[in-house]
C-alpha cells in the first residue's frame, strides 16, 4: 500500500462503468420484449442465458422445504440469529403516526404506509449472497409490504442455491422466481401472467440489471445503483496493525474496484499496517482481487492531526468507518459523512456485513454526503393528513385567499372563500 | 365534465414532455460549458436568455431590504404565518438519534445527519411562487442544512421579484443568485467562482431544468421530477355541490395537463357539480387553462358502494385527495396511497397549498404508490453505527465467520478472529 501526507484533493470516487450504448439498446429491447410477450419472453431468455429450460418459473414450496433441510443446521440458525438482530434494528425505526394538535380541535398528521408490493432481485453464481437476501427483504417485511418477492437466475439444472432459499425463507419472502437479469427487471415492473407488477425494485446486479433498473424508473421506485465498496479506517497510534489490516483486506476482497483507506496520525502504524497487509495477503483465497484492489485503490493516509484526519473522513464520506482510538464514541460525533461507523477495537467492519442488525446496503462512492443505506422507510411513503374544522377556517381563510392571490391563482382564492358563501345562502 | 361508472381500467397517469434527444444534448453542452466556464458561462447564458446584463450574480443584502420594504405588510405578515406552520409541521418530523442496546455494554445507533449544502431552483415569471419557496426551503433548514441556496433567472432589469426575495429571506434561505435554466442546475452540482457546489438540488423548472437535474443526477441527490398537479375528491351525498366544484377549477386552473377528479357515490352529487363547475369556470380569470385541463382531464366516477369508492382512489393514487364525508376520518384509514388527505369541508385543498403547514411539494401520476411529499428526511442522511464491545464480539465471532466463509469470503472471516489471535498474543 502506498503511504503519503494527506492532502484536500485525495477522494474515494472511481468511475464506474456505466454500460455502453449498445448496452442500453439491448436492455431497451428486452424491457419490451418482457412487457409484449411476458412469460414467454422470460422462459427464452432463461434458456438463452442461463441455459435453463423451465416450465414453472415460481420456486415452489418443496424446493424451500429442500433447501432448508439440506443446509447446515448450525448456518441456518446463525443465519435465523443475523436475521432476529435485523429485524430489531429495523423494527427501532418504525415510526407511529405523528400528530399536530391545532386551534379548535383542528390537526395535520404524518402517516407512514407500506408499498403493496416490492421485489428484490438476488444475483447469480458467487453473488448469490443469503445475507444480502435478508438486508434487502427484512426492511421490507418490517415496513409492512404487502407482497414480497424474489427474481434471481437459476443454475443450468434449474436450481436455485439453498442459501437464498433458506434466507429467503428466514425473511418470510412471499415468491421467489427463478429469472436474472434485465428481464426479471422488466417483469417486476410491469408484471407478467406469473410474476407480480412490483412499486420498488431493491437489490444488486451486474450492468444489464443496473441498467434495466434506470430504465424503469418512475415506473417504479428503485434503490440506489451501488457502487464498489470500501472502507476507511481512522486510526491513532493505540490501533492493532493486524487489526487494520485484516479490515481493509475483507474489504478488498469483494472486488478488484474496492478502495481500502487508512487515515492516521501515527507514521509508525502506518508502516506496519503495510507491512502487515502484505503478510496477511500472501495467504488469502481471494488474493488476486484483494492485492489489485490494495494496489489501485488502497491508500495509507497520514494526517497531521486527528481534526485533519476527521475532516479527511468527512471529505472521502465513506461507505464504510472504523474508528479505532480510545476515543471512538467522541469522534465519530464529528463524522458528518458516512454510511456506517463501526467504534473501536472489536467492533471489525463484517460484523456489521452479516451479524450486528444494521443495514449492509449501504451508500457509496462519496454518496453518503446525500444518501443512506437501506431503512425501513425505503418501503414506506409518507401521507400529509390536514384537518381544519370550521372555526379554524373561519380564522384563517383570507389570509389563504390573499396568498393565492398573489400567485395569480384566483380559482384557489375562491375555493377557500366559496365555503364562506354556503354558510351565508345555506345557514346549516 | 364527463361523468361516468367507475371500472378499474381507469388512471390518473399522463404522458409527460421528457424532451427532445435535441433538447438532452443542448442541456449537455450548457452542463459541459458551466463546468468549463464556471461564471462567465452563466453571465453569458443569463444575457442570451434572460435579457439581463449583470455583474454580478448574487442578489445583494440592500435587493432584499428592499423587497421587505415594498411588499404589503399584510403579505408579509400572511407569509411569515405560513412559514411559522411550515416549520412546526416539518419540526415534528425531526428525530433524536436511535438507540439500540445489546448485552455486554454494546450497542447500536441510528443517526440523523443534515447535508452540508442545499440549492432550491426557483422557477421565473408567473411561476415565481413564494409558497413554493417556503415548501422548499423551511424543510432543509429545519433539517439543519448547513448552506441553503437559491437559482433564480432575473428579469430582464436584472431583479428577482419581491415576493420570492421575501419568502426566502422569512425562510432563513442563505444565498439567492441570478441564475435560472439548465445553467443553474450545472452551477449548483458542480459549483462555480460565485456559486457553491451543493448536495442536494430541489424546486420545479421548466422541461430544461427538469432535463439537466436528470443528467446531474448521481452527482448530486435530485427531488423528484414532478408531473402535472391533480387532485381527486371522494364525495358522498352530504358534500356540497359548490365546494366540490370549487376545489376542482382550483386544482385544473394550475396546467392544461392538471387532472380533477370526483369520486362518488352519489349520482345526484355528479350532476351538481357537472353544472356547478361549467358556473363557476364561466368567471374565473384563468378559465382557457382551466377549462382545458377539465375538458381533457377532468372526470367524474360514480361508484356502486363507498368502498368501491375508497378502492378507486387506491387504484389512482392521487397527489391531493379531499373527502367530504361525515365520515372522512374513518375513510382516510382505509387510504393506502396518497400524497396528502384533506378530510371534510373545511380543509380545502389551498389550505394546504398555502398555509397549514403540510408540504405542498407532492408526489404526482400515481408515484404516491411508492414516493413521499417532501420533507426533512429529503435533507438528511442516516449513518448507523456499531458499537461491539470485546464481550459481544467473544460471544458471535465464531457466527460471523462461519456466515463469512459460507459467502466464499474468507478475508471476512479472518477480520473478525484475527481480534482473538491478539488477545493470546499480547495479552492485553
Amino acid at each position: 500500500m502506498k503511504i503519503t501526507e494527506w492532502n484536500n484533493t485525495m477522494t474515494i470516487q472511481r468511475s464506474v462503468d456505466q454500460g455502453s450504448e449498445q448496452d442500453r439498446q439491448t436492455v431497451q429491447n428486452i424491457i419490451r420484449d418482457v412487457q409484449e410477450n411476458g412469460d414467454a419472453a422470460l422462459f427464452s431468455y432463461t434458456k438463452k442465458w442461463d441455459r435453463a429450460e423451465l416450465t414453472t418459473l415460481r420456486v415452489s414450496k418443496q424446493e424451500i422445504e429442500q433447501a432448508l433441510q439440506e443446509i447446515d443446521p448450525q448456518l441456518k440458525q446463525d443465519l435465523q440469529e443475523a436475521a432476529d438482530n435485523i429485524r430489531a434494528f429495523h423494527e427501532l425505526q418504525l415510526r407511529d403516526e405523528l400528530t399536530l394538535p391545532l386551534d379548535h380541535d383542528s390537526y395535520l398528521a404524518y402517516r407512514f404506509l407500506p408499498m403493496d408490493a416490492a421485489g428484490l432481485y438476488v444475483p447469480g453464481g458467487t453473488a448469490a449472497y443469503p445475507s444480502s437476501v435478508l438486508m434487502n427483504a427484512i426492511p421490507a417485511k418490517v415496513a409492512g409490504v404487502g407482497k414480497l418477492v424474489i427474481t434471481t437466475p437459476p443454475k443450468s439444472d434449474g436450481s436455485i442455491p439453498i442459501g437464498v432459499l433458506v434466507a429467503a425463507s428466514i425473511a418470510g419472502v412471499d415468491e421467489i422466481y427463478k429469472v436474472g437479469g434485465a428481464q426479471a427487471i422488466a417483469a417486476l415492473a410491469y408484471g407478467t401472467e406469473s410474476i407480480p407488477k412490483v412499486d420498488k425494485i431493491t437489490g444488486p446486479g451486474n450492468r444489464f440489471v443496473a441498467l434495466a433498473k434506470r430504465e424503469v424508473f418512475g415506473t417504479v421506485s428503485i434503490d440506489s445503483i451501488a457502487g464498489p465498496s470500501e472502507i476507511a479506517v481512522l486510526a491513532d497510534d493505540t490501533a492493532r496493525p493486524a487489526d487494520v489490516a485484516a479490515d481493509l483486506i475483507a474489504q478488498a476482497e469483494h472486488d478488484v474496484l474496492a478502495c481500502s483507506i487508512l487515515i492516521t496520525t501515527s507514521h509508525k502504524l502506518a508502516e506496519q499496517v503495510k507491512t502487515e497487509v502484505e503478510r496477511q495477503l500472501s495467504t488469502l483465497p481471494r488474493q488476486e482481487i484483494a492485492r489489485a484492489s490494495i494496489e489501485n485503490y488502497g491508500m495509507i493516509y497520514v494526517t497531521e492531526s486527528m481534526e485533519q484526519a476527521v475532516e479527511a473522513v468527512n471529505q472521502l464520506a465513506p461507505e464504510h468507518l472504523e474508528i479505532l482510538s480510545e476515543n471512538a464514541e467522541a469522534l465519530s460525533r464529528q463524522i458528518r459523512h458516512a454510511g456506517a461507523i463501526f467504534l473501536g477495537r472489536y467492533s471489525s467492519e463484517p460484523i456489521g456485513d452479516y451479524f450486528a442488525g444494521t443495514n449492509h446496503v449501504l451508500p457509496t462512492n462519496s454518496t453518503a454526503r446525500f444518501s443512506s443505506g437501506l431503512s425501513v422507510e425505503d418501503f414506506q411513503k409518507k401521507t400529509s393528513v390536514i384537518n381544519y374544522t370550521k372555526e379554524l377556517w373561519n380564522q384563517n381563510y383570507p389570509k389563504i385567499a390573499r396568498l393565492a392571490r398573489m400567485e395569480q391563482l384566483e380559482g384557489h382564492a375562491r375555493a377557500v372563500e366559496i365555503r364562506k358563501d354556503q354558510e351565508e345562502i345555506n345557514h346549516d
